[in-house]
């Protein structure tokens, strides 16, 4: 047990997760969101994955009893407490790029993607090696008939949290998001604990 | 124009397709998918990312007038003519590890995952670089409140295609699907152009 940590507004970090430990990460103001990124410590080619997540999971609302699979087929990370019950796992981290298209008006960012690949590079993580994320807490609806989607408010409220725990020894990438859309326009913290 | 290709079904195929050219998939039996994915002939670590495209297209289905994205943020395939209007990007390609999940009674198939690996080492391209495909004609229905995903027969008839025009030189790996659920059961071929 680490002790609670502190993700500055519009920052990120990385670390080691071990195989049985559990990670809570921690909206302590509401309304904010923290892309996830896990890869495998033996070997950082393994990746989390959306499309096995989907496929094995049958769903793209993960929740309380899902698993987070990796591009190889393996579990990485299960879920296992959950008392807001929106992320996505639709899009990607926010970018130098994604500032410019979308906030074309507004100061660029290098946003989670460039937080990230910072983070993560003491382990040989690069840019090219960041897939779509795990956005805990993010709140991406998706028109199921037209397909169509959209960024809103998170509804996470104060002192929400998602626990998962490590099926496999893990480097793991976490951050307090940095884009307009996806917090309801202000910066926050995130918090989180190892256990 | 190269004439039309044939792909047998279960198997896969790799080519280079310079900006401006047009790759046409034809589903020359009807309800088959064909697993597609793109890389930058001049540096194969930038690759088609379903995560980039949601976000720049606003929708998971994609259709003429939308443009596949790469990891770095780059128009790579725009679809120019679509016949059928149905096709998934949230799935990664079969492999091993998926028809033993899903389908434990039947024979192990490697899947578009290894035919598409085998059809890209000339490029350098290897498993851990296959993200999620841009799965045409395949039938994945979500339903946009539980978030739950199926996959189904695809509702394309014979003669159904979709053109790309490619915004970049790119490698493309192309696959007649093998697995059971996404073609309704049956194995068939897949049929391309090249314009």
């Amino acid at each position: 047990m680490t002790g609670k940590q502190r993700i500055p507004p519009r920052s990120g970090t990385a670390f080691e997760l071990g195989k049985g430990q559990r990670l809570t990460v921690i909206d302590p103001e509401g309304a904010q969101v923290s892309d996830l990124l896990a890869y495998g410590l033996d070997d950082v080619r393994e990746v989390i994955s959306n499309g096995r997540t989907f496929d094995y999971e049958q769903t793209i609302k993960l929740t309380a009893g899902n698993t987070l699979w990796s591009n190889r087929s393996n579990g990485m990370l299960k879920i296992v407490e959950d008392t807001a019950g929106t992320h996505d796992f639709l899009l990607t981290p926010c970018s130098t790029a994604t500032f410019k298209h979308f906030y074309p008006d507004k100061p660029v960012h290098r946003g989670c993607f460039g937080n990230l690949a910072e983070a993560l590079s003491p382990w040989g993580i690069g840019e090219d090696d960041i897939p779509c994320a795990f956005n805990v807490f993010m709140n991406v609806p998706v028109d199921g008939s037209s397909g169509r989607l959209s960024v809103e408010t998170p509804p996470s409220e104060a002192g929400d949290r998602v626990v998962f725990e490590a099926l496999m020894d893990c480097v793991i990438g976490l951050t307090a998001c940095s884009a307009y859309a996806s917090n309801g326009g202000s910066f926050k913290p995130i918090d989180y604990r190892i256990d």
